[in-house]
């Protein structure tokens, strides 16, 4: 089996004639879309390589659902609604049951967000994803961004944090930590993407950033493009009830510096609306974890006022 | 140096904001542009990985050429004009010097056809490259396709073919193949982009397809979705001036199976006039290679019309 028939076995589905703005699919040189006149187009590019961004023994299934997520969670940052998948896969061989299991959860997170793979490219070679997610937002709207967070403004938190950074370092470190639950290594493998959440924001966020590297770090670029500051409470971060299980401190911890959540962190004017608020909480938990303020750091502190520095401060790349 | 001061540093560029249709580049959860009313989207991506797409020993600054070059060679089978890319690069580890050669031949190419550089990822592992391209096509255009060549069209090919596949074959069986020249390693590593070409094929052409897995193979994809069949006369296939050093026969093959020459193969109906033939021309060479017919098979026959068998047929992908 060659490339052009995997690529027409597995992944030439034909949901590519469900959405009529798609005007060339799978199967030439480039994919052809008609983007709406009211609408403008959104572009996220992310990569997961097997060893870096998923263990050497992740399941085919739970990193075709990874690589598409994330890049939802991106959308979802944006506000944007995601429509058009490109997805370039590189594999050391073919095994067919291996991008069977691929493809079917692949299609699947995809026809749960009506979304339609339109190219690609399929290539040998060290295991890893690139997706690429076209999204599409109102032609007015300057979209969410990492700019715009202003002193006095609130910032929140979807969800609850740390469970797959817990999923994550019983994987590095066996030793060093009890065994995951389900819940935990679902948490890491199939984060769940908040775009719901994000389009809802559109006209509230005054920005938004999702947390891949961990709060700390993400809430940072948020700060550092909108050249503010920022004051955490940490007691009142929401941690995942897994993590109940750890001391207080270990557990806030991973909550604040562990990646791979995938949840939103938002500013919202101080003067939002509580019915406004009790709206984005019927789609999913918001937690409100401090405060932006006119200084230029990121500042946690405790229930007493007293700053608490971390011993880390989140995933870096390289 | 984190992932995102190199992004900063060698990516980030001012051209950013030279493009009044990019409304978000670099530096967010993702790129916002905006599509002009009068046009439709055009999508390509490709992934080139080290040791599979160019060999371990290949300079930053060729990889960059050629991993955005081939994604140009799409865009000029699809007649499109290419507008913003988006990059995904990993690498196994920082060396400052690298990037520096990298980002320094990408952006160079980029600013030959005015792109800009609109967002992407970058992450730690195997070297790999991938590159999307996003351009633009008239609304009311269908573009160019491998779909639409009818019998008794003619099968034309751009410039020259098998330089690049004689350099790779020096590469890859150096003692079976006397050492490549500076032409020929540079049509492996530098191919040229038959943009221009396509886009005035776009009001001609019946079919197009670039030539990255060798003639034969890459005209089959347009026969079997054209549903027709073909005949080329051996003959009058181009091929590169440094292949005359070989026998026919293995300078003639190495021009049809040999892949990487990135130039265009398309199908003009029999009455194009020769005005037309000759305007292309002046952008390069074209030159006319057989003719569609209505069977499902690509046969080649030599000046007496006895048809050829190909010792192989093209590069396979897995």
């Amino acid at each position: 089996m060659n490339e052009f028939e995997i690529i027409q076995l597995f992944f030439q589905q034909p949901t590519n004639t469900k959405d009529k703005n798609v005007v060339v699919g799978i199967g030439d040189d480039a994919a052809i879309v008609q983007v709406p006149q009211d609408k403008q187009l959104v572009l996220c590019m992310d990569t997961l390589v097997s060893g870096t961004h998923f263990p050497d023994t992740a399941s085919a299934a739970d990193i075709a659902y990874k690589s598409l997520a994330v890049n939802l969670s991106d959308m979802a940052a944006m506000g944007a609604t995601p429509y058009w998948i490109t997805l370039s896969l590189t594999t050391p061989e073919f095994q067919s049951n291996w991008f069977e299991q691929f493809a079917g959860s692949f299609h699947q997170l995809a026809d749960d967000y009506s979304l339609t793979l339109i190219g690609g490219d399929l290539s040998r070679g060290p295991l890893s994803v690139t997706v690429q997610l076209q999204g599409l937002l109102p032609i007015a709207s300057a979209g969410l961004s990492r700019v715009g967070a202003k002193p006095g403004d609130d910032i929140f938190i979807s969800g609850y944090l740390g469970a797959a950074a817990y999923g994550l370092n019983t994987i590095l470190e066996p030793e060093q930590w009890d065994a995951a639950t389900g819940d935990e290594l679902n948490r890491l493998n199939r984060p769940q993407p908040r775009v719901e959440l994000g389009r809802c924001l559109l006209d509230l966020a005054t920005s938004c950033i999702d947390i891949s590297d961990g709060l700390y770090s993400d809430l940072s670029h948020i700060l550092n493009a909108s050249g503010v500051g920022a004051e955490i409470q940490w007691d009142d971060v929401p941690i995942s009830s897994s993590l109940h299980k750890l001391d207080r401190k270990t557990a806030v911890e991973l909550a604040i510096t562990g990646g791979d959540d995938y949840e939103l962190c938002f500013t919202l004017p101080a003067n939002t609306s509580c019915e406004a608020i009790d709206g984005l909480n019927t789609i999913c938990p918001v937690t409100k974890v401090g405060k932006i303020n006119d200084g230029s750091k990121l500042v946690l502190k405790d229930i007493a006022k007293k700053e608490i520095i971390l011993s880390k401060q989140g995933y870096k790349h390289f």
